[in-house]
């Protein structure tokens, strides 16, 4: 009898004992975020998947996990024997979890939920879709602390003050700001429970993820002071008193829900409902003026500033270096040393870390050859890691944090001689890639509205990817970082593309069962001419790294689009050169040579 | 004293009389559609402004129009000594009279408004706006019949079969079809508001509007019959037996709202917010399940039929053997007859009257010389006429309702000499609309997403024009009639572009006080090739009528561009030629020729 099979039939008891009919498990921390620590990951514990989005709904007849199809391959495989069933998210179809457990249960059933890692927003959505049905719903429900004997505590090392030369604005200004915006709103008080939100308007940094370099902490502002609900032990003393001086209280972690229930009722508090946790949601005293909207941090944030900027061109030097010697590496010793998609992976972190105020990886690097590039989210572990040989295509998606920003970045290199098709389909995303970059819009034009642009050469052949063309990306943050994206389906209609936001620019053609192709540059916006038609934006390519010539068809591309090339491979040699061998200088040379 | 400033004292008397602080009058009848009858244009009674969009609203010490951009300068001129003040809505500011109203009341005031001409989803708005401030609204005050005295009756002529030779599909096949969706979505009731809907599920048109071939009228399905309300006079009586014989039960029109009260409270309804008046909603039995979404036979009508699609093809040539009649005759007249906007609008008319099957126009047509042209939706009037001379930018944009079809297509052509920048402008215009036409997209793309092929040359040299790219298109029915749309602003997030939509590609360019440039061709949506990255569409452009290549700098179009010029000329050559003179047709062999 499998771990899982054992953990599901004591949860099933704990269910009953608790008269719970259906319960129903996020991938979720109290915070919300795509980056959780091991202390959260209740669905790898019970179920055995690994992948990072997962839903698990168990009755006393069936138990499931939904993911989507990043995962479906990885999830058919962890979840065999698990007495787990694997649930498909298609967006087109109605397969969410919610509306599976409302159309399962029956009148005066009860569903059960822990209220702290379950959002607002979706937990109101189950209310509307349970309430004609007369289901109930238990949000105080946290049935895996008492069977998860062996559960991993939150550790994480202290944090650090991120110093100006690398952000840019004072935390005393950015606080300044904040406050104006909420005046500007009529708002009392900013619950703030993403801890990037914090991380960015205190200019402090963390360790209690892996990916993220976020401190896990909750924070509400309000005119006078913030207080600040983390763990104390983790905040220097030099910077709890310059806290001090600033009027950031430290509370502790713990404290946040009791906290916001003693606000003064007669006020106005600013939440965002995707990223408040039910438990915190309703600890708002009735009566208080809640405004649901993204947070002020979350806007102000995306919108990276002068310092930041110039921050983030250190960085992708930095990172543009480490990936040279990575590709020259790969390329000098193919022959003489036998290399995997995981020593590859592990070759990769070296030359990173070889870098200045490098942190760590920004994501699991996706190190992929032939058929294992055909899936988007791949992460190569033990048993399938593929040792590389003399041709195919090999995908590299990486990122790293620096004091000085994020990066995130992807290369697809022949490894032997490339053949027609996928240099076809190179040269198609290349196009969409480069068309993207090239972009001149309006202001006010909005992601989803250019998203076509990195599409449309593959389109006209029948070709298409299945993801976003881009993401927002943080400044020594979140490598996914909202609200601002580019794709089909905009998230939220109200966000444009601003001047100063960073976005990824990542076409993609995935062959199943042979390889997979992506290209992705960071593209910095900023603000072209004034017209009387209005004000236009551009974007700047900011990822350095050469694009293998020898997967392009010269033919497929028009004038514009070989000046680009020929224009950012030049850059991308000037730029990187003065930090190189003369070797690898030479080899880089040839690699940005002109068409 | 204007003839408008009495009449605004009166309904101020009366507001006072009835306890009403704010008086709103929105440009709407009780189907809340665009085009209304003469009864129901209480605005241009009030104030004299006779632009199509526009919202009144009264307070004892300030009086208003909001009206659009397209609106402006007509705006201006006409409420000038009118007592009202003109408020501009531009779309990226807070500039909504409802948001205006609830600003500018104090707690306890109330809002009158008729409840027969203002949608529930509109008044929805006005109720959450309102709301928080206290502000009451009175939905059921109408005072302005009282004082419109001399208010003209509601005519129009008896309605008539649309034979299935041009329709495509039986009544009978239609009504089972929705009757089959509305059984999918398990809903008892459809309540039909907009006449379009109810003329193509009965395959039958009117004549109760100036540009729409509409019988104004009110429907109600459920599985076994449909009620009918309308003018009874109306019906000839072949029809009427043949309603008769299909459970279709004519009811007189004013009777809707009562019927509606009297419906099972244990039942569902399908009804369409922004379609449905606050009266009907409220009419709504308490405890009636309300689906709330587009109505059936709009989604269904807006996908053309195999029969449809045929006649629409007929149409095309009818309407572009009478656009080159009307161009030839300008330029072998040009110096021998004067000619003016208005005169070359009867002269139009004129050639689209000699063709088989025509109803009438489809819009008030817009022939805009020299500056005129900029404004997107000029209509010449005595006062603003101007003759044409021998040199300028001519745009006319026009169309027609033919029992097979419903036209609207822009062409503007240059008299005498164009200059280098005009050259250019058209070019960039027009690689938008070739851009469009030729686009490949996969099932599932949305009009949002598409709309930047329209622009992406213009904004490329810092242009771009300010309405979207492109509107649906009804069959013999509304000129503008959606849900689909091509638009930076999609508006309703849901719609994809499916094969069988007809909708414009209208991209434009507006030199304020010089001239305006706009190429405008319906193009019909069909399915191209199923490929494993899932099924892909294109366009079919379906107008046919020659573009003036005097006016295009072919050193800007790129291969694909000209090639697309070359077949589309070749194609309006071969299609129309049949149906022109021996002059005409070698004339426009030279129009058509190839570059």
């Amino acid at each position: 009898m499998s771990d899982s099979v054992q953990k599901l039939a004591g949860l099933r008891n704990s269910m009953m004992e608790n008269n719970i009919d259906a319960y129903i498990i996020p991938n979720s921390d109290p915070h919300l975020g795509e980056n959780i620590t091991d202390f959260w990951r209740m669905n790898r514990w019970l179920t055995g998947f690994t992948g990072s989005a997962s839903t698990v709904v168990v009755t006393q007849s069936f138990a499931a996990l939904w993911t989507d199809s990043r995962y479906f391959v990885q999830a058919e495989k962890q979840l065999s024997g698990s007495g787990f069933e694997l649930m498909k998210i298609i967006p087109s179809e109605k397969s969410d979890s919610l509306e599976w457990i409302v159309a399962n249960l029956e009148s005066g059933q009860k569903i059960g939920l822990n209220g702290r890692t379950f959002s607002i927003g979706r937990l109101r959505k189950l209310e509307g879709l349970a309430k004609e049905k007369k289901i109930l719903i238990e949000t105080e429900c946290d049935l895996i602390s008492e069977l998860w004997t062996d559960r991993p505590v939150v550790s994480g090392s202290q944090a650090f003050d991120h110093p100006i030369e690398f952000c840019g604005k004072e935390r005393s200004v950015k606080i300044s700001e904040v406050r104006a915006e909420m005046k500007r709103l009529n708002i009392d008080y900013h619950l703030l429970t993403s801890a990037d939100d914090i991380m960015w308007l205190l200019n402090i940094r963390g360790n209690d993820l892996k990916y993220s370099p976020l401190l896990l902490s909750f924070a509400i502002i309000d005119d006078t002071q913030i207080l600040l609900f983390a763990d104390e032990s983790k905040i220097p003393f030099k910077l709890a008193r310059e806290f001090d001086n600033l009027g950031i209280i430290l509370l502790p972690y713990e404290e946040i829900a009791g906290m916001i229930s003693t606000l003064q009722a007669e006020s106005s508090i600013l939440l965002t409902p995707s990223a408040t946790s039910a438990e915190l949601y309703n600890s708002v005293p009735k009566g208080m003026k809640i405004l649901e909207e993204i947070s002020i941090p979350s806007r102000m944030k995306a919108v990276k500033n002068k310092g930041e900027i110039d921050s983030i061109g250190k960085a992708m030097i930095k990172d543009g270096v480490a990936l040279t010697r990575f590709f020259f590496w790969i390329e000098h010793n193919l022959d003489s040393v036998p290399m995997s998609e995981l020593s590859l992976s592990e070759k990769l972190t070296h030359f990173r870390s070889e870098q200045e105020n490098y942190l760590g990886a920004s994501f699991s690097a996706i190190i992929a050859y032939k058929e294992h590039g055909a899936l988007p989210h791949y992460s190569a572990t033990s048993e399938t890691d593929s040792v590389i040989g003399s041709d195919g295509i090999l995908l590299v998606d990486s990122g790293g944090q620096y004091l000085d920003g994020t990066t995130d970045i992807t290369r697809t290199i022949a490894i032997g001689r490339p053949t027609e098709r996928q240099k076809i389909d190179f040269t198609l995303v290349l196009k969409g890639n480069i068309n993207l970059a090239m972009a001149k819009f309006p202001s006010g034009t909005k992601g989803s509205q250019l998203d076509i642009l990195a599409r449309k050469a593959l389109w006209e052949q029948g070709l298409n990817f299945g993801h976003g063309t881009g993401h927002g990306v943080g400044f020594c943050l979140n490598v996914h970082e909202g609200p601002q994206s580019i794709s089909p389906a905009a998230t939220d209609g109200k966000i444009s593309i601003e001047a100063g936001m960073l976005i990824s620019d990542e076409p993609a053609i995935y062959r199943q069962g042979e390889y997979g192709i992506r290209i992705e540059n960071l593209i910095l916006c900023y603000e072209d001419e004034e017209t009387e038609f209005g004000k236009f934006l551009k974007f700047d390519t900011v990822s350095l790294c050469y694009i293998d010539k020898s997967l392009i068809d010269f033919s497929l591309l028009d004038k514009k689009e070989i000046d680009w090339l020929n224009s950012y491979h030049s850059e991308v040699y000037e730029k990187l050169s003065p930090y190189l061998s003369k070797e690898e200088k030479e080899w880089l040379k040839e690699k940005t040579s002109s068409f």
